[in-house]
């Protein structure tokens, strides 16, 4: 894993990939699958997330206020989905599905060494956890994997049903 | 355009597309490009968005209340960017960029016409927009062109870098 300066964490996250999110409580990691957060802010980079208290790692990033976000590559895919569809509370995910729990810089919560990219998060807004389980976060360190070039992600239409990430154009643009 | 209800909206939304936001004050229709939103909540539907306080829009989003989330598919790329590229302090962008305002059901800002989905909205929770001019939308009404089938979105890596929708797959999943 290579450090990413934080100035380019946006353009990981603004595409709208799914990913994972890890967090680990009183010794336990676990992680989930989501898709709904968005950048808020470029530089020290802020993203805010949505997490259902449906989901166990819900009360881990509440209690704990520290995360990752891990964004998996096409192959990853069937992996992604099997994570969305159980729970920590029955199994240890990262186990059960073959994925490799690495010890982040700055954070208890671990990376997932197969994802090509990771974020280490500290929760820095909670003002909106109560109304609608968005917690803001501020991103502490950015890694990515040297190894997968140019990774195509995956993003979700609802009900398992996902595209992958086709052409790239570039068009001139005065926009960040 | 045919009314999409309001349950699915966030399959529009969930991975991640660049969108228009148009917005109408004293009678004055504008429009910009957005890449940092997400949903909140299934439904109503609620999405959040970061509108920076350097757009035009900012000001009149945040004095009207309302706003409209209209989808660009892949063919609209250079119109996306040329509206990303200019502000509505200087040009009418619609007449600027050969865009049709269509008149919205429940809000006052306008529907653009070559856009796939069309989403009123109107600003339900504004506690973050201060700290970071972040927005919480309801989806009030909710529009879909039948003429454009399986129409591929864009997603902005930063710096008119745009990824388009490729191949879709779909994984048995439990998750809506």
């Amino acid at each position: 894993m290579k450090a990413l300066p934080l100035s380019k964490v946006y353009q990981l996250i603004e595409p709208g990939p799914v990913v994972l999110l890890t967090t680990a409580r009183k010794g336990r990691a676990n992680v989930m699958t989501m898709s709904w957060h968005m950048m808020v802010e470029f530089e020290p980079p802020l993203i805010a997330c949505v997490v259902s208290g449906a989901n166990h790692s819900f009360a881990a990033l509440r209690a704990t206020g520290e995360c990752v976000i891990a964004i998996p590559a096409r192959k990853l895919a069937p992996k992604v989905v099997q994570v969305g569809n159980s729970s920590g509370r029955d199994i240890d995910k990262f186990e059960a599905f073959d994925l490799t729990a690495v010890p982040a810089a700055r954070v208890a919560a671990p990376l997932v060494a197969e994802c090509f990219a990771n974020l280490e998060c500290r929760v820095s807004d909670r003002r909106l956890v109560n109304a609608y389980n968005l917690f803001i976060l501020e991103v502490l360190k950015a890694w990515t994997d040297p190894a997968q070039r140019n990774p195509k992600t995956i993003h979700h239409h609802g009900y398992g049903r996902f595209v992958v990430d086709g052409p790239a154009i570039t068009l001139k643009s005065k926009m960040r």
